[in-house]
């Protein structure tokens, strides 16, 4: 295949996230072929010193902390957002206006509503958006939804999903923006339970109908890092019981206070005939059982997910090495890149979005209200 | 410490629970210093020739068809019960009249009312009375315990319990009396949730202040072995959020369907400096992490409670030899015999019970109504 | 089946081993339909006080100090040797001279010429033997012998067995009869290799040609209990190579000198189309590869050896309850008393003894000779 | 630290490991603070086409297929060999004579002699020379290292390593460079085995003082892709005992016979006061037994290597968060371009990779004449 063009992404934000997806466009065309030449343009930030010196480390051309300007550009195509949470939207909204494909950190927005007038906007616009849920591309998650696809495990009837981290159990870590609802909407919920809902609606293509939820904080005031005491406003835990479409169950649980579970992201679904299960801290395993083997040797399989035959893993290394982080990123930009310029749909978009959204709206009325509280569709 | 006198124990059932509370009778005297010798007197059914069948396999002195001569007998002290759960109350209620001590296999009682009427009668009794919440006594539930007593983990904030099982995941699988709701009062919720909530007070000693739960019964019609279709009107799966007291929180959850669990009864216990984790699939292994360690050694510990100093461990084997799921029948009757004669409490007693059966009752009015429900203390 | 009659069994010896065979005696009738009532006879031992306290604690009938008088006896048709390895040949050779059944604690013997002079003797009598290699019957190891027999993982090519401990560790642990060769033969290697050899021949059929060993002693003096120092002469460590029939290779290591270690007597092997695991550690699991599934399907999965399919499962609890240590003396007496009195060879029997003797002989010439040392056949 | 100047490398080969080598080149900037800039300058091949499609995909300046060109330039001052084993000494030495530094794939040379001349000849030169003994620089590895450095285990006693994988157990695999003599030197032993060789220098600190060995080939003839058939003449399993300094002993196995391992490479360190453990297959985490914890918590510890205090780990994601198997070559390039410019020394150097062969040719020598053979030291 010719390579059609260049095509320039500029990226907004360069802390964590930003230097992961920058790791991403640097990387992609190393292990993937791509349909064009990607060109890592443009990185914006707020001040001209640090923006300067993500723009040296990330390996971007160039520096800005224009946005509008970069917009008006010809030869950025790209608009990747990877600022905190509050400032989805309105980036998203001016990248679409000025007919840019976005590819946006998630959660996609703040609220519903939010969430809904940017999947709207970018419903109307000619170009491809995405969001980074980089969770789907490991191999071994990606494995997961293959083999439930294709009725490997049967009818979905349970999932069981927790993300459990410690990061927050000692009272003497400091209060952040992540510690106070008007910069984080939320705490691990909208940061952690984004996830499980999204991987759930992958693996199983079902949907939430409704939910009953209860959260807690458990340290109530701490300090920040200039000394200023302050009071904690959001959940340090979110756990939700949820209907799910076609009668499967769910239950879901996000916490930073669970000392020992550093990144602690795992799912288990069972089918009528099987089940799978596959947990973030050993990333490139999948764990499979099918009823249908024989009796005496039936049990639960560790499947390495690292053999040409699994998914993206032929990409990389030989059977046997290991995969990090990092290159489920790098999975999922090779996806939208690979969509871009094409009538393939890539998913997730804003729509999957607002899916999630959804899902996490209801689960904040549901424990501000104590009831349980049916999911919008 | 001399052999004060023999005493009897009559065992009234000689199913599944029989056989295991038998075991125990057999056993203990061989492994555990008793202050008295225990007879295994009579074994107690309704069916002549069953029971007799059971008098020999099981090793008992004699067979009885006639609860009340056996509960006149002079020669026999302690009443086992082993009978299905509908059963529990009347023989537990007759044997405390007669003044027997009474042994009874968890639930306590079909419901809240009933088993209050068994610990009030226990309470005007100079009796002892105990339940076999056998799982308390594996050496490494036993080990967690002591940990969360002396502080080892610091306060508790988190439980998380799943029992999974998959026996009924076939929907070939045939129809029972525990399919039944009028011979067994809940499906999985009874007869698993049981267990985890007796296992969170035992673990914690913290209380249930209020639960939201959801049910689903994922196979509506069974046949039974006779070839006779009918409705299942009990619970495949019941999940729970409770907020328990001291401001902690719990997730709970037991299902019959899940492909490729087989006794997946597993708690984790997070507090403010570190957890626990135990499972009866690895029933002889404690996981426990701490905070307090050099930070670059932080990990989570895998305890073989096989050494002496574990509890119950010396009685056994030397080091490394595994115990298996009878055993915690022993523990638990040994126990009690070192009670029965003293002023030692013994627990779980009746009023254990009736904290089960209240938070079991919460529970299945939670499903029913939708609604968060206090659990009465 | 109708019982025939009593059979009386007598045990000599009964300290450790002796509990775990006497625990198995009174057990084996109560799980395994007999076809004939066992009696627990008579316990023999050398003071008359421990053997009498023995007898109480272990359950049988009579105590007796006079070896040759319990020979003489009618009602005594087995004779169970437990004792210390140095004395099973005398007992063995005296026992089946007086016409009894033997059953002897492995290993055979202190070397292989008086292992053969048992087998030999055994051969002659009208009489069953048996050794009690009891890891051979965990449901899992006996799974394990099930599938390679039945072609599971094709042709045997590697066998790759440990057994660590790590009681002798500590310098400070003492001294006994085991670290002193005129005691015990051996040290880590007659105690630990001993199941490793027997373990390999049961699984794979295959037989040892040639070996090549090292040992190691790491303390060299150690104070008894008494506070002796003497010379530690036996070793706490020894691994071999060793080509076995057919063209398999097989690495083997016993050690007492491997700390957090505590009975992790584990084999793998690897066949042309797949493989197993086992662990007395995980005594329950057996793992199985097999290159035969969809390439991305293909996992090592952990079978849970407690269904009713899973050898002597069926005769204790549903499935996922597990066993433990003492249950495999369980099932090697139930084996034995089945072939008891028909023409059902029992295994392993001396002759077994004698292959295990063999290579236990030759290992310890070549860890002396430093040499590759064959087998004798 | 100012950058003093850019350094220019040149890579010649650029198959499997040069796509490793080159990612690393590519990467290490972005992760790590340079004391220089590093530029990616030629990538060597044979080939004009394919250098230059290589040139390409993994981001060097220049293609060159004319080596003496290139180490006659000014502006490539290292030499990095990603060639097969058979070119390494002869690239080696023309770059060292050029007075380039030198980065040489692992294993050094194809014998012990070759071996000292390049290790020589680096010694005369004022360059800075390093072997890609990628392993050593995973996290979990490094910190084992710094563990037993550092007392955590006390004195080594048992080392137990194996490599296992299983890409050559299907016969139907095909013949390659891999499986002749003349081409690869031998089969798993110098692949895998000079892996396990020098993670026992690195973590113990120790060497080897004797070896016995054995080799098998069970599939001696197979047909490479052509259709030809020829014999297998290089082992497919090496398997040794080896004695070390301060006489600890420790087992080697190496294997592509093994189904279900994939890259298997697991190190047991037994000390006198604890035990580490690691496996390439959960390259992340780190295994630690310590014995002087309270008795009733003793337990191995899984050690999650991705916190800031661990080594590597700062320099890429928050905690929980895992890294793959290329990083370990990023790490090992950003410690070699850290001692390039200054006196600190860089190891592995050609003297550690001196150390690794004259292991490897003894053990070839043992399996070829079947004795102990002296490692020369």
């Amino acid at each position: 295949m010719g390579m059609a063009k260049a095509v320039g992404i500029a990226m907004v934000g360069h802390a964590f996230m930003g230097r992961a997806h920058a790791n991403a466009i640097r990387q992609v065309g190393h292990f993937f072929d791509l349909p064009f030449e990607l060109v890592a343009r443009v990185v914006v930030g707020r001040d001209t010193r640090r923006v300067e010196a993500a723009r040296k480390q990330l390996g971007f051309v160039e520096a800005s902390t224009d946005l509008a300007a970069v917009l008006a550009r010809k030869d950025v195509q790209i608009i990747d957002i990877a600022t905190p949470n509050d400032s989805h939207a309105e980036i998203a909204l001016s990248a679409l206006s000025a007919g840019k494909h976005v590819l946006c950190e998630k959660p996609l927005a703040m609220d519903l509503k939010q969430a809904r007038s940017m999947a709207s906007l970018a419903a109307r616009k000619k170009v491809k958006v995405g969001l980074w849920h980089n969770y789907r591309r490991c191999p071994a998650a990606s494995l997961g939804q293959r083999m439930i696809e294709r009725g490997d495990i049967g009818e979905v009837r349970h999932v069981r999903a927790v993300y459990l981290q410690d990061w927050l159990s000692d009272p003497g870590a400091p209060a952040s923006w992540r510690t106070r609802r008007a910069t984080s909407g939320s705490g691990a919920h909208g940061d952690l339970n984004a996830h499980l809902i999204d991987m759930t609606h992958f693996l199983t293509g079902l949907s939430f109908e409704e939910v009953s939820a209860m959260d807690r904080t458990f340290v109530r005031r701490r300090q920040d890092e200039a000394g200023q005491v302050s009071d904690v406003d959001v959940d340090d835990a979110m756990a939700f019981l949820a209907r799910l479409s076609g009668g499967a169950i769910g239950t879901f649980e996000a916490t930073r206070m669970a000392p020992g579970r550093k990144n602690f992201n795992q799912i288990e679904v069972n089918g009528s005939e099987g089940s799978i299960r596959w947990n973030l801290e050993e990333m490139n395993e999948l764990y499979l059982f099918r009823d249908d083997e024989p009796v005496d040797s039936q049990g639960s399989r560790r499947i390495m997910c690292t053999d040409a035959n699994h998914p993206y893993a032929a990409h990389w290394w030989p059977d046997g090495h290991l995969l990090g982080y990092e290159h489920s990123f790098v999975h999922t930009l090779a996806d939208f890149l690979d969509c871009l310029l094409s009538e393939k749909p890539f998913s997730p978009d804003f729509a999957d979005g607002v899916r999630v959204q959804a899902v996490l709206d209801a689960v904040l009325e549901s424990a501000r209200t104590r009831t349980w509280i049916e999911v919008p569709s």
